[in-house]
């Protein structure tokens, strides 16, 4: 792993003319570019099916990151370092040609041989792709070679197993950068810094004063032109085995021997390990589903999730999870982690709410007051920042307390935009920081936790679907989940 | 000690034509008036040497009011509470004459025979009028009697005894209110709640989790027109004696059993007597003298303590001290609570600031960055507010971390000013709550403690007074005092 801070590499993307392509990836490149984070020895392939030629894909190129350029004149310049090679994915032709181009682009551009291969398009290549890169002897270069590969990682624990098994006979596990593109925002990397450059936090960070952790990850949206797709997922698969699993882990991790990352991996795998298994019959306990009806968002009106497009009218699919997480180790033993993540929520928000013990005695409660627990919230998106909720004394003749709130906004701080998850994310494969990617250990340790819930809700029908409106906060046993234990969730 | 919330009661100020009763109690006592604090049953008595009427003393409080009513039509009315009563120190007629308009007024305003004696005056009739109430029967009444004593009760320890036996001759303790006017002020009342109202802190607020305290109070004002009391008090007696200590005691005391004056006062009882003794050879490792010599501040070219009015020329009176205070106690030993107060400081801010101590392991060196120590700011005056210093991560494709601040000013939230000190402590008077008042255990505490100092102090001339500039921010000595320590002050 070199941490080169200006690599030079070729960037073949699989899935060039696709969504994320365009809106995230491009993007990123060029500010990576304008930022000078990349050299100039850098070329990117884009790679799909349709017949494009190198004038129209950089044409692509330049339209996706115009409105990032802002006027700024080298636009043409960055889109000349694009390539375009029209592709069919199991013809060993089209793998040969690609092998050529990129020799003779290794050789104009001086990337010594360095190759990152991105597969942005459907899961069903991946391993496909991945085997066929090295039969055809792509892989075989004087530099480094990695592969970047987005999210679905497998549907279950046994198709991820299949997939892992595949791409590793291409790639070794330190070259396999699994995309969590949550790994990448601000303040999920800011939870690490939060805990231990702070004297104030670590020594309260256990189960003698947290009493519950609250994550939660709420969009307005709804399943929009991905419902094919979605049939087959659902939010456990989308949004909990993944982004919420891994902010669980970070939360929760003791703190590691140093800040690198097999450190790092090496703790968030043992919260995974230490997370307790919740069996077939202890699902209803712990986790609650629900799905999206009609309703409506800031006055929109809104169909509910079984009229979308490409969705079974009939549908179980739950596009709305909650749950009750138990770490079972010394450090959390008792103190529950609750997730919540869902489409077509009230609000868009991803926070975490670490909720501190009740004072051990209420010096207050004489005079007739209630006094809130303290709260740290980690604001993650949209906002970015961190407010801590205490009690002062109510102005006034008595003595009597008030909640306050002890506000940190990233913005304001900075004045400039942080980076996008992606652009730190291409930035961190190019030069070989695997911290913020997924290890195989990650991904089947949490596929093993959700495999018995995602089979217990796929063998009973949840016969109240729709259970929660669209522009809610989801179904109301996501309430009852806290209440039995005492709990509520608190707003955001 | 009754806890009515609209007491009735006749006050009696003692001083009624000087500057404190102008500025502070009669705007204050209209402030509670206009409130609704106090019930329309009261009246003032002033009482002072100079001949006056009724009338004129009226127009003398309604001009002191005016700035505070802000156009409300109800001054008037408010005056028409207050009588005048020219008075000699020593005249049993005088006092007599006192008596027998107490009684008329007690019967016109049904105050049920309540009576607070306020002495706002020079210290040296305070022994004269407490014993005088009693020998002439004043002090015999049908309600309760209450004594308001300002500041400086006593110069010593011996001289606050001997006070301390006169009063008491008249007055039991629990009727006596020991002004210290820092008590009444928001923040500093603030310092309970929140230490005793957040879980968060509570399990840090001891030795091993905080490294240092540090105090400061500094003033831009000099001596001005109090050059003849100062050259007998000093800073120490003046600032430390009182307003320091007891925001020590409140910062370092255990959690009370209970909220009540007692208890509380209890707690701070056993931190003054925790506090280690400086015996007259360590009074130069723990403490440091200074005074001010010419300077500016805001651009104003402003002279030397000893070119002020009043001010021997070659004065060894100290305008500025800084100290190191330790509490053997489990709960502080080892954690020095640095004060530093001074007249002719480059701000004037009241500010109190927690440092924690280091994280355990710097996981942040690595990467070439020095980690801030967590700093608890508790701003007194003139802002009134809490800003938590933290780290958190630096916006940018790596971890590095950076100093942030979570503020909460107190006046954004109530929208509202807060109250005065003195509003709220005429009203603690009024209403019999004596925890915001300084018991005769303190009182003494402090002294003994303090009276080491001064008597070292008196016996060694600073031979390099003045030895710091007006509008600086103390001797360099000040600065050394924590160097050695490995320490600095936080800059205000």
């Amino acid at each position: 792993m070199s941490k080169k801070e200006n690599p030079t590499s070729l960037i073949v993307i699989f899935g060039a003319t696709g969504d994320l392509a365009k809106r995230k990836l491009y993007p990123s490149i060029y500010r990576l570019y304008k930022n000078g984070s990349i050299s100039e020895n850098f070329a990117v392939v884009g790679v799909a099916r349709r017949p494009l030629s190198n004038e129209e894909f950089r044409t692509n190129v330049t339209n996706s990151v115009t409105s990032v350029a802002n006027g700024d004149g080298n636009v043409e310049e960055f889109s000349s370092h694009f390539y375009y090679h029209p592709f069919d994915v199991t013809s060993s032709d089209s793998y040969q040609q690609l092998k050529e181009l990129l020799s003779t682009l290794d050789t104009s551009y001086t990337t010594n041989g360095n190759r990152i291969f991105y597969l942005a398009m459907a899961p069903e290549f991946f391993g496909t792709i991945a085997t066929s890169l090295k039969a055809e002897g792509l892989t075989e270069t004087e530099g480094w070679k990695r592969l970047v590969i987005e999210k679905p990682f497998g549907h279950d624990l046994p198709s991820a197993k299949d997939l892992n098994a595949e791409i590793r006979q291409a790639f070794h596990e330190s070259e396999i950068y699994r995309i969590d593109h949550y790994l990448g925002k601000e303040m999920v990397q800011n939870i690490e810094v939060i805990r231990f450059a702070n004297a104030l936090f670590e020594p309260l960070w256990n189960n003698r004063y947290i009493s519950n952790i609250q994550i939660t990850s709420s969009e307005t949206l709804g399943v929009e032109d991905r419902g094919r797709y979605y049939e087959t997922s659902g939010a456990l698969r989308d949004m909990v085995q993944n982004h919420m699993l891994q902010m669980v882990a970070l939360l929760a991790m003791e703190p590691p021997i140093k800040l690198n990352p097999e450190e790092i991996r090496s703790e968030k795998v043992k919260v995974l390990r230490a997370m307790r298994k919740i069996g077939p019959d202890d699902v209803e306990d712990y986790f609650v589903r629900g799905q999206y009806g009609a309703g409506s968002i800031h006055g929109q009106s809104l169909q509910g999730y079984r009229d979308e497009n490409s969705v079974d009218s009939n549908s179980n699919t739950e596009t709305f999870v909650a749950g009750k997480l138990l770490i079972d180790n010394f450090r959390w033993a008792g103190v529950p982690i609750y997730i919540r993540t869902g489409k077509r929520m009230s609000e868009k928000s991803t926070k975490v709410v670490v909720q501190f013990k009740d004072i051990p005695m209420n010096l207050y409660y004489n005079r007739g007051e209630k006094v809130d627990p303290n709260l740290l919230v980690i604001n993650i998106q949209p906002e970015e920042g961190i407010t801590l909720h205490l009690n002062a004394k109510k102005s006034g003749k008595d003595i009597t307390t008030t909640p306050i709130r002890l506000d940190y906004t990233n913005n304001c701080i900075d004045g400039i935009n942080t980076p996008e998850a992606y652009e730190r994310l291409i930035y961190d494969a190019m030069r070989g920081d695997m911290t913020n990617f997924t290890h195989w250990d990650e991904v089947a340790l949490s596929w093993s936790f959700i495999d018995e819930i995602s089979k217990a809700w796929e063998n009973t029908r949840a016969f109240d679907f729709p259970n929660y409106e669209s522009g809610s906060m989801g179904p109301k046993q996501a309430e009852e989940l806290l209440e039995k234990d005492g709990f509520h969730w608190w707003p955001l």
